[in-house]
């Protein structure tokens, strides 16, 4: 079941109105493209950190992230998205990038 | 300032050795997608919003984020990417959602 969109799943066809269920199929395919750009993300900060312990480089870089949340905040209003919604969303990735850099320090 | 990744901004480029350099220009354009594809999702949920409003239908679906949140942990899972993070991701941006639908029931 996991690459049918939510509305393709059985039982839930007859009762979804079609317009509905063409924003949530839409909205589906829009999860699967971020689900797939996250890992790809990921799978470069994994590099980073591999590449900053190896070079006894310090995790964070302040300088870096105030630049990457001033690019984002740029990127969102051009594309009609909240700057602030677009921050907290850097945020809750970094979290999870430092998460990971910590996992792979203790390991 | 932008659309350049921020390793492409004045002062950075002699600073960064080449391969960080190299990750950090890839972890900008990711977010940079991830940015647009999030914009395009918020134009579907808005439209659901509008579309449940307008037939008296419940914002919430609890069936239907099951559905979603089982989808995108399989989609995770196949992506190599941790399924709790998935999730977590998920309640990140339908909290995000759920903000913009009582923004707009109070207009």
């Amino acid at each position: 079941m996991s690459v049918l969109t939510t509305d393709q799943q059985p039982g839930n066809a007859q009762t979804v109105a079609p317009e509905l269920q063409r924003l949530r199929s839409s909205i589906d395919n829009i999860d699967a493209a971020l689900i797939h750009l996250l890992a790809e993300r990921f799978k470069c900060t994994q590099e980073v950190g591999r590449f900053k312990a190896k070079h006894r480089l310090p995790p964070a870089d302040p300088q870096r992230e105030a630049a990457q949340i001033e690019r984002l905040r740029a990127l969102a209003k051009a594309a009609n998205l909240d700057p602030d919604f677009a921050e907290k969303f850097l945020n809750f990735i970094v979290k999870e990038v430092i998460r990971h850099h910590e996992a792979m320090q203790s390991e």
